[in-house]
């Protein structure tokens, strides 16, 4: 069966959508710890992060540094923390995530409710910067 | 002023030492949040992991990525958890933690006081499973 991040990535849920390549993946966290909580995936649906090739690791992250730098500067914080947990969905996913303190990085915190507009306007603008 | 991860690298300061080649350190926390919690840091010193240049941020994931996986068999666990805060040591360091759910992940959980011979041995049997 595929996981709600194939769904996501095949379009048949929808996202707010950050970026996409051949390769990767990357959208906002519906369940932000902070404004901006951004996801990065690899399309290739596999569960447990280590188990990708080098090049895909090394991709991914790659990606990630510029993801991250267009975030910080969508949402300006002290750092863009980062993230793999990866005990719910079976779909390996780094976390990007706004931090001023190191307890804006609790998985237990209490998760925003941001309406629509919102984190769509937060995506279009990491979208901008992520294009300069 | 040399980061106290410099002054590790540097050997100024001892460390209980898994991998080291011309542009990667990896080292046990000394302040660990579960057994086996490690280090990996560019030797570089770098305050901000997204300031490192693209091919040092590869490298440093595929060098995590072996890592992760010997300390996976060192010591067993549902998965090698991956954080990067940087709020405290300026210079840019990835942690690995083994964890089996999401609340062992939280810097805030007190840390652990281990024995410097169980240090040891932990280092020494992800060392082994490195080298395989």
């Amino acid at each position: 069966m595929a996981s709600i991040f194939s769904k996501i990535v095949a379009g048949e849920i929808p996202s707010y959508k950050i970026y996409e390549d051949d390769k990767y993946f990357v959208f906002l966290d519906v369940f932000p710890l902070k404004k901006g909580h951004t996801l990065v995936i690899p399309k290739q649906e596999v569960d447990y992060m280590f188990d990708l090739d080098d090049d895909t690791i090394a991709g991914l992250y790659v990606l990630a540094k510029k993801v991250g730098i267009a975030l910080k500067k969508a949402v300006p914080c002290k750092r863009i923390g980062q993230a793999v947990l990866g005990l719910e969905v079976p779909h390996a996913h780094l976390h990007l995530v706004p931090i001023n303190t190191e307890s804006d990085l609790r998985f237990n915190n209490e998760k925003l409710k941001l309406a629509p507009e919102e984190m769509e306007e937060i995506a279009a603008s990491i979208r901008s910067y992520l294009e300069e």
